[in-house]
């Protein structure tokens, strides 16, 4: 299994991953999830998968391949003028890697080589914009109601980005809101671990704003998850007493 | 979709259930999913369903005719001596239920027919015990390190479930809880839906200690959803300032 999250916020983009692939509890497996293209001055992209291992290990060698060699099918991921088409570019490789593996194509959701994607990224010029793509091909955006996606394992942690995320909130706060959602997902499921993989995108910068690996004993994530364990120690102190004796 | 949760505390039995059928977003019905049977004195059991309602509600009338008539096939569950057995006579009344409706029996998830169910309460002169039941009619207990079950759309409310569980808690300090996680699974899917059926069994009391439906809009709800908004953000206050371009 797999989670990731992708939040629009004001000030820019913030992706996190965690790390886990599994082939039963058995068969555990450290990979990275998140890939960033980045062309200085002119578009930074990143990419954020969950699925078939295979199907988006060969979704993004193909866009590697594509972007470095002169292709036969141009323009490349670092070439498209738009988001629009970024996306547009990657529904096509996806769909077009999930059909070449199972025989009749990417119908439905009963395939083992399904995937979906998350990506989002700016390109000198234009809005940042961020999109899910689904196993067939097709995309949305968010948008101001819907201010971020998740792929994977995404119920354990979504009602606390529910009920966390603001779009004006500061990477900081966003981190934060991302790590407990992480940490209430991986408590859950063992098939998401850490660590996990955190990139920020600022708003009109061609550079990563910050890269990071978290480990489960890094100090950030085990410092916030600690505390929220306390903190929500005390949010349910704080709910009124309830009689249930008492009609309401 | 459906959401119940059964809780084994140190001083009882707490059940909660949510009351939305639905089939398909534009067919939408209100059921009860709790059903309790009682005799006075010496047993209390409540059931809570999830899954196909044909079958459960089946399930349910099967029970009660076999607890009415004189049946061919006794004992019934208001006469049968254990709380194992009350298990076992659900177990097999509900893959019975599941085999007529489909040809070759229940064989494996790929049925529409399925059906989980949680059963919990006690039998004079034995301990209250709670069981969650498959749609193959075998079951598992509640034990000291895995004191609730949960069924139908559990993964949303289960992390604060995990969180907040102890127990050793009171019946109000459960209910909050159980509102709480109810809260956040409606908030994230919308085929959960108040009224809430809420029933208590105190332990040695063969009475139902409570039994209350909880509308949407009851101020037991509302209030402990309203505070817990605004304490989750205090909580998320009380997270420590993390300084991403500090190296950690």
């Amino acid at each position: 299994m797999t989670y990731c999250v992708g939040l629009r916020l004001d000030r820019g983009l913030v992706f996190m991953s965690d790390t886990r692939t599994n082939a039963g509890v058995d068969n555990i497996s450290m990979f990275s999830k998140s890939f960033t293209w980045q062309k200085p001055g002119d578009r930074l992209i990143t990419l954020m998968t969950a699925g078939n291992l295979a199907t988006t290990q060969a979704v993004v060698s193909l866009l590697e391949e594509r972007a470095k060699i002169p292709a036969e099918r141009t323009p490349s991921i670092l070439e498209v003028p738009t988001m629009f088409q970024v996306a547009q570019l990657l529904g096509e490789t996806l769909s077009e890697v999930i059909s070449q593996s199972k025989p009749g194509g990417a119908q439905a959701e009963d395939t083992g080589f399904n995937a979906t994607l998350i990506v989002g990224g700016q390109i000198n010029g234009m809005e940042p914009r961020l999109f899910l793509i689904y196993p067939e091909g097709n995309f949305i955006e968010a948008s101001d109601d819907t201010p971020f996606f998740q792929i994977g394992e995404a119920k354990y942690g979504r009602p606390i980005l529910l009920r966390g995320f603001r779009a004006d909130m500061s990477f900081d706060e966003a981190v934060k809101l991302l790590i407990v959602s992480f940490d209430s997902t991986m408590k859950a499921n063992l098939s998401v671990g850490a660590p996990l993989d955190l990139r920020i995108h600022e708003n009109d910068k061609f550079d990563l704003r910050y890269d990071k690996r978290i480990e489960q004993d890094d100090k950030l994530f085990t410092t916030i998850s600690d505390v929220w364990d306390q903190a929500l120690t005390q949010a349910f102190d704080m709910l009124p007493d309830i009689n249930l004796d008492q009609p309401s």
